[in-house]
């Protein structure tokens, strides 16, 4: 019969590290049979009265299996390992809580380096060659800004996906952001609510987000019979700064009769530089001029004063996507595409 | 003499799981001389042409220590399990990074539930034990604001530290920011420049920022003879639209010579909410009104327009610090405090 421990005495085993030969010993049976009721295999034609034994040894003594002893006789490690420079917070969080889901943990190798994935190659390689020494099964990229990006060689010993970034290379999945679908459903809305001259406040034209979304504009304008005046479309450096300067050249160049009634800010931060522009000059939002951004970064969006109509940056799900390629990847399965988009959903607060 | 192999070898030989006997039978030595070589253990008395011989069958074949392996013989994992909830970026961040520079992983044990660190006991309790599983060498619980709250009783089989939040039990250490300091620094400011009639726009009153901010806002007074007025410290909700009422309140009340001239606002939230109420109002900041900040919220305070004076909370370096603490007590070393105060420095920018 198994003995009584108290709770504290079962603390105490649990810290100097209770075997599987402990329980066996203290359930007066066989290691193997520990092993075979602890692994709840089938076919293995333990008695119940056996079965009982073992479970109330296990709670006496406060055996907890060693996960780490179990990978290793598995081959699988159960981690993933993901490097991200700077810390992508948003997908960080959606792959964390997808590889909890799993059952699986995330090892992050993280960098100050804000090009670490990028040009820097030396800090990856070092990131990356420290996961795949705690034999992840698999590896993600994250990128704070859709991009493309050159991985470590030594990534492509395991599967791996890049999130918020494409591999320059062409050669591995990534999961994106529909950027197009993105400016398509910010313009829509612009001309849903009546507008018909449209400023655009745009960002760095080489990057993939000014691309895709001045061509997701153009297309909506196109679809109503409209062209991009290129006139309208102001360049802005990313920060508020930048969008109030630009919100003021613009709103400063033409007589009241030709002004945009509308601006479509490439990104929240300068929605929220374009607000103070419009708002110095005795103009209201969305009445004089209506507002649209892009990001739904929350701390602004949700804060401005009217709360600003925008278009969300799915980071969250894009991490949570990767995790779930990543799991497709490493069992072996077939994944949809190399490239998968995700869509950027409309988020309608009150400033158009 | 070791054969040469291509890199493309190599990298398919790595996926096959190269080991440490394959190693040995490439350079033609004993498994026993390959391991003290890796190891880099002294005083075995190994030949340097051996060691050679060693090195270069490790580059032909791609060999890789396996970290998981290592841990099981040292007993040691170098993993730190981390529960947090929400998830506490800035703080994850300040730990990974210091994490990282020790050559240690955290293992991150997310939640939805936005009070899984504190009442909602089962949680916490599923994400403690399966990082004890994973046989982490000490935990770290991480809140996204300064609270007490209450840790599994299992947390207490490894070495365990809090951060942004406290053992209501007071049995562990915890690592908070000093919010009295901070609350000081803030005042200190805005005497400085000059203001004597001071509002403040405060968070609900029973939590520990609040009672720490004010606590410190009255010290800075009475060392310059003044006494906080009861009636210009107005409740406000923690956001852009609760600063907003606040300050429309507070400025609304008195006529122009009796207005408070200046507004500690307890976070950079309401400070934002507060700007919208006072330029509405066809006031300037700092001009007519000064207003500081509490949080340091980059998105809010470095982009409002004027720049928001604030005062920081330092998530990154409680963070680093949890992770120096927690090695500290890992390694059997005692530690500084049971409660470790982090400073909250003021970070000048224009609206003082």
């Amino acid at each position: 019969m198994a003995k009584t421990t108290t709770p504290n005495q079962a603390g105490a085993a649990r810290q100097r590290g209770v075997t599987m030969n402990d329980v066996a010993k203290h359930a007066g049976v066989s290691r193997t049979a520990v092993s075979f009721v602890l692994s709840n295999r089938e076919n293995a034609s333990i008695s119940e009265e056996t079965r009982t034994r073992i479970n109330e040894a296990v709670q006496a003594l406060g055996y907890r299996p060693n996960a780490g002893a179990r990978a290793l006789a598995s081959q699988r490690s159960d981690w993933y390992g993901i490097v991200t420079a700077p810390f992508a917070v948003d997908i960080i969080k959606g792959a964390q809580d997808q590889a909890w889901l799993d059952r699986k943990f995330l090892l992050i190798a993280p960098s100050d380096q804000a090009d670490a994935v990028g040009p820097n190659q030396g800090l990856e390689d070092a990131a990356t060659e420290k996961l795949l020494e705690q034999r992840v099964e698999g590896l993600l990229y994250a990128a704070t800004f859709h991009r493309g990006v050159h991985v470590p060689e030594s990534a492509k010993e395991v599967p791996t996906v890049l999130i918020n970034c494409f591999d320059a290379d062409g050669k591995l999945p990534s999961i994106v952001p529909d950027e197009r679908a993105g400016g398509r459903i910010a313009v829509e809305r612009l001309l849903q609510a009546g507008h018909r001259r449209i400023g655009v406040i745009n960002l760095d034209p080489a990057i993939p987000a000014a691309i895709g979304r001045l061509e997701g504009a153009r297309e909506a304008l196109a679809d109503a019979g409209l062209e991009l005046d290129p006139e309208l479309v102001v360049p802005g450096y990313a920060t508020a700064d930048g969008g109030y300067e630009a919100a003021c050249r613009i709103l400063d160049r033409y007589p009241q009769e030709d002004r945009p009634t509308a601006l479509f800010c490439l990104n929240d931060r300068m929605a929220m530089g374009a607000y103070d522009a419009i708002k110095e000059r005795g103009l209201t939002i969305p009445g004089d001029i209506a507002v649209i951004g892009f990001d739904n970064q929350e701390l602004i969006a949700a804060y401005l004063r009217p709360k600003l109509t925008t278009v969300a940056l799915p980071f969250e799900k894009m991490g949570a996507l990767g995790v779930q390629t990543l799991a497709a990847l490493t069992a072996g399965q077939p994944i949809i595409a190399d490239q998968q988009l995700v869509g950027c959903p409309l988020l309608e607060r009150s400033s158009v």
